[in-house]
């Protein structure tokens, strides 16, 4: 099987439909190097086909943070592919292969991925640009005309609301942004859309945080086997 | 409101959960001009809501054909934006504003959608070609490691097999293929995928007509309701 030609960048969105869950997969067309962003562990068979398929070489498996909703498949993916890494954000407090701070830029052949810290939805929330491509990996920091809930693990409205003003909105406004989530069948948005109709985040700090404070959410289903498991990368899953 | 400003053209892809249907809203950033493809009454208004926000207009509603699994959401959509025309296919049997043809264009501001007739699913299917996106919307016609089924409807296995050869396959292999379903949560293929990794279109001919006989599917839940209501542009839903 010889790998397909492309003269762009590959890039894949996919969903996994129980926690609807947005999972990325982003190569380098020239080199064939390639990553995962918030690989689900109920998919990752289907990933795992995906990239063998279009012929990547998976390096990095990148969770945006420690994820509540679902166990992430980095474990799975180690498995099949063992020369990726797990990545992380240093301030997630989770175990991961290799940890990333604000400003650093991750590789993949002739892409690069700006990590940026945005922290408020859990301590080590990272969204990840990748400005040739003009786009934004948010996870659950910005959702579409949403944003992260604030009222579990580390969660702090206001420094969410710093983190999305400060490292997000300020991202020219053509930038396609790609979430962690969406319940609508929504596949992406722009940091125009979010900076003139995210209906919490028009709004000022102090308005803000009172409405993050009042959203009387359920307690999410699978949390407690959810977060102790990506705390170890999917370890046992 | 003043409209969003981008520097390329404005695509996006859309989810209906309930039959796994992908619907497709194509923009000229220059002009504003809009069309969207397959719309599902049951998220019109979720469709109806982004392109007020992204303050297009709308100046067509699209089916690559007459479906069975959902009830078309393009009357929905002319009731609110009157000067929208509904377009089939003209060999769908179908009723709508307009009707195309194999080889027609058509334009959306500075975009240009071309017409390509590819029945077998129904006599009515096609697939739009954009070719400054280098981006095929093929409706059931190709789908991702499949293709539309040929038991019902006008549905007709070798024709299938010569359309998706004809007029798909010939496509430069990078086109990336926005099909009309996909049931794992996987939104887009290439040509190249397609004519290398379909395990029932790199068949023979023979052998393709010989599977698609023997699919043994369920009855179409919707398809007694649907396909009524689809002959006449979804009027009265
Ligand atoms: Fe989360
Ligand atoms: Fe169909």
């Amino acid at each position: 099987m010889k790998a397909p030609f492309f003269n762009a960048p590959i890039f894949r969105q996919l969903i996994e439909f129980k926690s609807s869950t947005y999972t990325y997969i982003i190569g380098c067309h020239k080199t064939g190097k390639a990553v995962i962003i918030d690989p689900v562990v109920d998919t990752v068979s289907r990933d795992i086909q995906i990239i063998r398929d279009l012929n990547l070489d998976l390096i990095y498996g990148l969770n945006t943070h420690v994820h509540a909703d679902h166990i992430t498949g980095t474990n799975s993916l180690k498995t099949v592919f063992p020369t990726m890494k797990s990545v992380l954000s240093s301030k997630s407090g989770g175990e991961a292969d290799k940890y990333v701070s604000d400003g650093e830029i991750i590789e993949i052949g002739g892409l690069k991925l700006e990590v940026r810290e945005t922290p408020g939805h859990t301590n080590g929330c990272l969204t990840y640009v990748e400005h040739s491509l003009r786009s934004a990996f948010t996870g659950d920091a910005l959702l579409i005309r949403a944003c992260g809930r604030t009222d579990f693990q580390q969660g702090n409205p206001a420094s969410l609301f710093d983190s999305v003003h400060d490292k997000i909105f300020t991202l020219p406004e053509d930038y396609v942004v790609y979430v962690g989530h969406n319940y609508n069948g929504v596949l992406q948005t722009t940091v125009w859309e979010e900076k003139n109709l995210n209906p919490r985040l028009t709004k000022s700090k102090d308005q803000f945080v009172e409405i993050m404070k009042n959203l009387k959410l359920n307690y999410p289903k699978q949390i407690d086997k959810a977060v102790p498991a990506n705390m170890v990368d999917g370890k046992g899953h």
